[in-house]
């Protein structure tokens, strides 16, 4: 509907993202013929770097463009205690809290037979062999798994899968609590919600 | 907060897009750096190309990557009709509504006396120009002006600005009308768009 062909083509590739539509994709391709010059050439060469520099850490597979991840590296945290995540963004999420020091594991997605998604296409064979070989004294010996996944259909098959791998082996395992989130009103509350906030309810 | 530095700066960069703050900017890095690898190199390509190859339109600054627009370079569009717009993405709105089958004007912004946004800052001189010059016979005579700016004071200002030097030249001059949108309820209306809607009522 432009009929310019460098400028549809921005606007095609700018609707790929994620909650960006062709209308908004428009928008944007105008502000950034619109913009300094500058803003292109340093946008489009941060594209570049992010995908030539950042890969996974091969210890706990967040993103890092070091040889181990910081949270991997930083001697100050708990080697005992792992955070299985979904992602690499939710360890910001955590980290923010300030309520966990140790270890992470990111799954890379989670289990769900509709999109096709196996226990094969995550990070799962690497979070086991990382917890056989702490208790074959070959790695960090780990006596307490977090899984902070997803409170959705996938996050809760994911923990199922875990959960049948993980027991027995002499470790603390513990899923993250759902419940009324912090500062909303009861009124609000979606009835799954609160019913997993009554049954999870916390004596005083 | 992320740590690493290239993806830092990619989130960076995206931030700087109209209506993208930080948190939206962090999602759609995480997803480039999840995304085919072929996707980052494409829309950088397409981020260069855009400012190598569109610019504005000598002779009605809309943009384009061909010597003239595609709604200049229309024979069959009339050459008597100007349409005068703010932006270049507004002639897709207009184009879209299919009422309108005249050239148009783009004027690249509105007079704003706050935002130090004088007449001499946009293509106005170039319209009073191209107005002229039809008149003189050097160029096609212009025998209706549509007004279509954005309805608020910036708009206004510029409305009037332009009324001042095309009255007196023989030209029909008019404005878009305002008035309650097609499909709202009235409920939703606000004061002001009632105001000119009833102002501006048409005889049934």
């Amino acid at each position: 509907m432009l009929h310019i062909s460098a400028l549809e083509k921005l606007v095609h590739e700018l609707s790929r993202l994620p909650g960006i539509g062709p209308k908004t994709a428009q928008r944007l391709a105008y502000f950034i013929l619109k913009s300094e010059a500058e803003f292109p050439a340093k946008l489009s060469e941060a594209l570049m770097r992010v995908r030539a520099e950042v890969h996974e850490c091969p210890r706990c597979f967040n993103f890092t463009d070091q040889d181990l991840c910081r949270y991997c590296e930083d001697p100050s945290r708990a080697d005992d205690s792992l955070c299985v995540v979904e992602e690499p963004a939710d360890i910001i999420r955590i980290e923010s809290s300030g309520a966990f020091r140790g270890r992470y594991h990111v799954l890379h997605g989670a289990i769900s037979p509709l999109e096709g998604i196996g226990p094969q296409d995550l990070k799962i064979q690497e979070l086991l062999t990382r917890v056989n070989d702490g208790l074959e004294g070959n790695g960090p010996a780990i006596k307490e798994i977090i899984l902070a996944l997803d409170a959705d259909l996938e996050g809760d098959t994911t923990i199922l899968y875990l959960a049948k791998h993980l027991q027995g082996k002499g470790l603390k395992l513990s899923r993250i609590a759902h419940g009324v989130p912090i500062g909303s009103d009861i009124d609000f509350i979606d009835d799954r919600t609160m019913g997993r906030a009554l049954q999870n309810r916390v004596e005083l």
